[in-house]
């Protein structure tokens, strides 16, 4: 729609480090929307370099006369590079290293590394600022849904008071397909792995520490404080099997991995664990591998923003947008404020968390059972809005399953209650409680 | 969270016209949030003069001491103020005279005026252009939701496909209620407007075009054309009854007003009008007074946006993200590109518009009815995929209702179609076509 711009300004400079699906996508990106992204961002991007161990691995990008780096650190010293995005992930080594040396030699940074923000990152922005070098990580969360600029510009005039975010598209994806198929937790993340939604090792995925790391960094931007991964709380969804879906189902809820950062009287919380979230509310109907935050501002209210949130071209969208704001001249704080102003997290602690619970057991089907459990809450100050037996099993003392739905209940009471029915004799597995939240 | 700044740099110096409810939300939001916005935009925001008919009405704001003026055209004329706030409305006259004006004078606007922008956007933005002046408006589309800033820089690396929104709330929440109570649309517009939902004189929202005009704005944004208000056709809800709600409840659909714009290969649509969506697609589930807009692009997929679309405190947290991104000096083009590489808009003709209908008829129950309508689809090459009869009248020759679901049709052969089956006798009312839309 827009042509190409003649006699058009210098370009953007860009180095990528990392050249494997998401480095492919921005290479890809910037090569077959170039004219148009001149036109919008006022200048050309151009990738001029690019570092990846294996040059001659097939990538579904169109080739370039850029520079080859086989040591990404390269790229913050190529005096002809403007900016860095960084596609290498973890939390230190290789990554940091180049992030802080491009950093420190004024150049820019993108980068999509949520581990490396969550761990580092009021340090990192706190260098970049230093050096006058601008950080962006729109990629980090969320893919290409641009809840960082959302939050950082968009809701600017408000105090938020909480976000809620389905931040992990592997764990959405098995409890999408478990409420979908009735199948269990191991068969589905089987299925998921074969289809390459979940890595080999899926654990960093399915037991929330992706979720808790982008929970982190949008914590940090929503209230303006230092990013703080490990005060978050983190429980992932390997618990959560296809009684408790169904019991989900009967209830009229669904069950998400939700990432939640609240602000208390007790300070901020922050956890990931899996939700019975009302069906009728909006993000329990994002499904599959999509992503969501929805954020509370005083001002606003509610809104929500769903979208893909992972994937070569989703991510490269979030990468690209960054890109664009730099080439446009656009500059803000990388966490909302300057570094130097962001508050330590005053971390509200989980044992003080009140909310309402759905405790689902795997009993003895024994006359006595439900009543010993009963009284177990009741010494904790518990009490029951609901409880269901599902059916009875043919003969006694076979399984059965039953379900309590607490009334709201304070998280150290419920875990000491919790410990004391693992401990009674009809109890056959540790109970799987599931919080039950109201987005 | 953020103390407010010591020794801070030169305030921006806003002049704000119109002091309605939107207006005083914007001081009241600067005011109470004054020390976080400094330390987010780097530098403090600050009313400075005020324009509004009535000095003495009472505001739900706080008391400043600002300069009043009788005439909001004194505003462009204040050397003190940096940016003007236009919030008077109205495509012409005073709105557009102290936007113009201000604009010349080389100061910024901030505008939530979508009747403007929707017919004179293209030439306001060259004229914002040639004077190096910035122009924001995220409040004219959407209120609270940043689709602005999304679409313009957030979403930057796509070719957007299509926009699909829901974008007038009087709309949404009738048909919601509509849904929610079974009652029909006279009687629900009638408690909209005691409530306040709805304006004394509804038709500029529910005839559509409130929504054509936010719609206008964001095909600009999207597709980086000429704002071409003109060429959007626009149906309102005047015609849906209870009657519809109830059949599309039972084909599992919703009934919602949608504001689509989509690139085709005969040019680009622009369409609002109500629709019949699947009931399990996310745009169904925005109920009530909410907005909502969902962008297709080539690299990001489908994402979506939804939140408050009116109201004081959402509006001004909109108006306020513009007045924030001026303080912290982040420019973008109005609408995307340089105003002179705006495209003019090569409008897609609606009579070429391909989709499936449903068909609401009110007949009287004789024989041959249904065969009547069938051979006039038939011989306009519609071809039906399902039909519904909804009981049967006591006696022959009671009205009843009957509805048609069309496999996929031209507008043009569907239009003299349903003129033919409005001439039938036993046709009681003119029939009552709604698309059905997939988005």
């Amino acid at each position: 729609m827009v042509k190409a711009v003649v006699n058009s300004p210098a370009p953007l400079k860009v180095g990528i480090a990392g050249l494997g699906v998401v480095g492919a996508g921005v290479v890809r990106l910037l090569d077959q929307h170039a004219g148009t992204l001149a036109a919008r961002a006022g200048r050309p991007i151009k990738v001029v370099a690019v570092s990846a161990r294996d040059r001659r691995k097939k990538r579904d990008m169109p080739k370039g006369s850029w520079r080859w780096y086989g040591d990404a650190a390269d790229l913050a010293g190529d005096p002809d590079v403007d900016v860095v995005v960084e596609l290498i992930g973890g939390a230190d080594g290789k990554a940091r290293a180049l992030v802080e040396a491009a950093l420190r030699a004024g150049k820019g940074v993108v980068t999509a590394n949520k581990a490396m923000l969550a761990v580092h990152g009021a340090k990192i922005a706190a260098l970049a600022e230093a050096h006058d070098a601008p950080l962006a990580f729109e990629a980090a969360v969320a893919g290409g849904i641009p809840i960082v600029k959302a939050l950082r510009e968009g809701l600017i005039g408000n105090r938020i008071d909480q976000i809620t975010g389905i931040l992990n598209g592997t764990c959405n994806y098995i409890l999408t397909e478990m409420r979908n198929t009735g199948r269990d937790f191991g068969e589905v993340l089987k299925e998921a792995q074969q289809l390459g939604y979940a890595e080999a090792d899926p654990s960093f995925d399915i037991d929330g520490v992706d979720a808790a790391h982008k929970l982190a960094v949008l914590t940090s931007l929503a209230f303006n404080t230092r990013v703080d991964f490990r005060a978050v709380h983190v429980e992932g969804i390997r618990h959560v099997s296809a009684v408790d879906i169904a019991f989900a189902r009967e209830f009229g809820y669904r069950i998400k991995l939700l990432a939640i950062a609240r602000r208390t009287p007790r300070g901020i919380e922050q956890r990931v664990h899996p939700c019975m979230v009302p069906a009728d509310t909006p993000i329990a109907h994002v499904d599959g591998v999509f992503n969501a935050v929805s954020a509370v501002g005083d001002y606003v209210g509610r809104v929500m923003f769903e979208g893909r949130g992972a994937g070569s071209n989703p991510t490269a969208s979030a990468v690209v947008a960054d890109l664009a704001d730099l080439a446009a001249g656009r500059r803000a704080p990388a966490f909302g404020v300057p570094a130097v102003k962001l508050q330590p997290l005053k971390a509200a602690a989980m044992a003080d968390y009140i909310g309402r619970y759905y405790i689902r057991l795997i009993v003895r089907d024994q006359p006595g059972v439900l009543a010993d459990v009963s009284a177990v809450l009741r010494d904790h100050k518990i009490s029951i809005e609901s409880l269901v037996q599902r059916g009875r099993s043919e003969a006694e003392n076979q399984p059965v399953a039953v379900v309590f739905i607490t009334h709201e209940a304070r998280e150290a009471d419920m875990a000491r209650a919790l410990k004391r029915i693992a401990k009674l004799r009809p109890v056959l597995q540790p109970p799987a409680p599931i919080r039950i939240e109201t987005p």
